[in-house]
């Protein structure tokens, strides 16, 4: 494993083998030099403070050095091509490059071009994949219910353009889990389900909690609502926000999962957000510890 | 200790074991490895590089890891709130907080909802407090007149606004001190003096020179000036700039100290902001110190 | 040693010993810790993110801590003075002031004025010098040719306003070389020599390039070509861009070097970019260490 770029082909044992290492650097903390003298570069063409942070976090954490290149005034901008930048950055002798990026598959092409043997590691293209927070929310699932294949998992929000709940879905996926119910407006659910493996759609949203086990909700953009004929923030609540009496719904332990940042009050409610049954700063922790446990994966060898 | 959000419930002790271990730290210098494994993340709202870089070096002088947390395009202006940014990043286990705001009460709102056992460290919020920059001015004037209780203060700029005047003279009255003399125009004198415990005040800044062992010129603001019916510079430093032939007025050795970044020509004289009684650089020297001693204080025992 | 301001007084044995021990770093890699509790501060005026990037990681792989002082929003911008910022970063004990700024002579301005032993590092001044540029590309011509005395060099672009070319033309001609072809439209030649020991200029290409063991090309700005009566990039590259056909022209195996980041298709062909004869990506590797060299000269006694 060089890359980790997206989850689509990876096994049940890859995938359990990097739970099982974060879930051990979150209980038992990790060595401080495991990575010491290596590089890992943040290259986010998209701002994302949250995973930049988690990432920079991560790094330090195994005593990895940290660089954030800053796209805004790079030489990208005095018309360098991306596989230049690429190509520098690697003759700098960079260990990972940490990729985020609004096209789908640019981490994929800076891999390919690589001369070296850099890892790059997709923190998010497009619409395409999100590898580490489907990571991430697998474990957050895993502490408490490592039976995926017994699992009813509903993933309701804007699906089709969400490189979460493909990642999320893929990951389940290989874990076994084979009723995962995907839910939204029409406009909002994916054409296809080629890559949504074990999935069911729906519009449904009480359809789709019930009995569920997982609830994972997705933050909503403003365009995308009206896209949907809900031209006010209270009317997508109100048929797909989840709140305390929707929640209801669901099995009684059901476990209720946000990316974040969340919009208390469209897709979610305050009361729920900050419930019992809320995992949502757990998977912030977990967050931490998949990146170490990616980063160690991919790197440890060469430090 | 768990927070530093002001000095106004700091005692003698307190405030004296601090200082004592930044003077300590400043001579022999501190173990590069007392903060190992820690984690201090800044978060300014507002925009001031030498706070935060000396707040940086400090961490980094002990061992502990740092971040800049970058607020333009982070979360928050995609609506997250500030208590979602405070938890998520309390999830990621940061050890401390530097906070800056514009708006008071804003380090100590964040302190009252912190869920774990963060450190929330106040850099400066509004017009409130500046707990470190008193702390550094303390221990300025005590490298060279440890007695405070006979010591003669003045404290001449826009008082009312200034967070870094309160924190001084609530420093200043803990250790002794009973005569401080803030002086200014009408317009930028304080409205009530609760926060300034052993002041009293002036216009007349001649009055408030008269003898004074320390006088500390706080940077102006052209906006208020111009409220102040000193449409120029140049009448605002006629009236109330530091120069040579006024700090004649002062006692012999006086200190003069200003918290920076200062305005050459407007409230200080370049010949007296660069002359022998100028304290400004050791101030920045001991700001790192005594930023080192707050998070050694806050944070030594977790390491 | 104190500062690194421009390679214009120092000698070859000087010289030599900087590349001794960059080569060295770049083969056997470097002691993690020689720096260690030093600081590195990049002063940015000017936008680069490869050279501030670079000279973070030569900094990080000895050991010593960086910070970035961002000046879009800082004191210098409150009016505060550049001696200010110097003398303020003195005070908090850095060790060495990487300095880039689009005026001539402005780190050594700062050099001059600095009150402490800080190290100076020019990282690019206006047109006027950029020593480690000129030291990365001695370095790594030598790789291949260490007989400087021997090598014909063309050096090619807006050789007028290059602070590269200045910094190249003086490390070579103090390793040996006198036969250094500057090359360019009249528009972009230098008024006097003074500055470039041991050159000739031309405004003929092909000339320039009759038996060249090395050929440096410049990246070229749009505007300065449209004042060179080349409107379109196309026109500057067909008489002044270095393709396959025209690099035949050179001796059989002349290196191509670039500071980069390269405009492909202006002033250097895509094949010859990426072609065998390019050391491109040598030079951005060699940046780094010929950083660490510098950087290790100048602190290493300190550390």
């Amino acid at each position: 494993m060089q890359h980790l770029l997206t989850l689509e082909n990876l096994d049940h044992a890859t995938i359990t083998r990097l739970l099982d290492r974060a879930e051990r650097f979150r209980v038992e903390g990790a060595p401080r030099d495991l990575l010491a003298g290596c590089t890992v570069l943040t290259l986010f063409f998209e701002h994302s403070t949250r995973t930049r942070t988690s990432f920079v976090l991560a790094s330090k954490r195994l005593g990895a050095d940290t660089l954030n290149f800053d796209l805004t005034h790079s030489s990208t901008s005095k018309g360098e091509s991306l596989l230049d930048t690429l190509h520098t950055l690697e003759a700098m002798h960079l260990d990972a490059l940490v990729v985020r990026h609004n096209e789908n598959g640019m981490p994929a092409y800076l891999a390919g071009h690589a001369n070296s043997d850099v890892a790059v590691i997709n923190a998010g293209d497009g619409t395409h994949a999100h590898p580490t927070q489907g990571l991430l929310d697998a474990l957050t699932i895993r502490q408490r219910r490592p039976d995926f294949e017994n699992l009813r998992i509903a993933i309701c929000g804007d699906i089709r353009h969400s490189r979460v709940a493909r990642s999320d879905v893929q990951a389940f996926h290989a874990l076994g889990s084979h009723d995962i119910r995907l839910c939204a407006p029409a406009t909002m659910l994916p054409e296809s389900l080629d890559e949504f493996p074990g999935s069911n759609t729906t519009e449904d949203f009480d359809a789709a909690l019930a009995d569920a086990d997982v609830v994972i909700m997705l933050r909503i953009q403003k365009e995308r609502m009206a896209a949907a004929q809900f031209p006010e923030a209270a009317d997508y609540h109100a048929h797909y926000g989840l709140d305390t009496r929707r929640l209801a719904l669901a099995a009684k332990n059901c476990q209720v999962l946000h990316p974040g940042p969340i919009n208390r009050g469209i897709e979610i409610a305050p009361e729920v957000a900050d419930g019992p049954q809320s995992r949502i700063l757990d998977q912030v922790a977990n967050g931490v510890a998949t990146r170490m446990a990616v980063l160690a994966e991919l790197l440890a060898a060469r430090s």
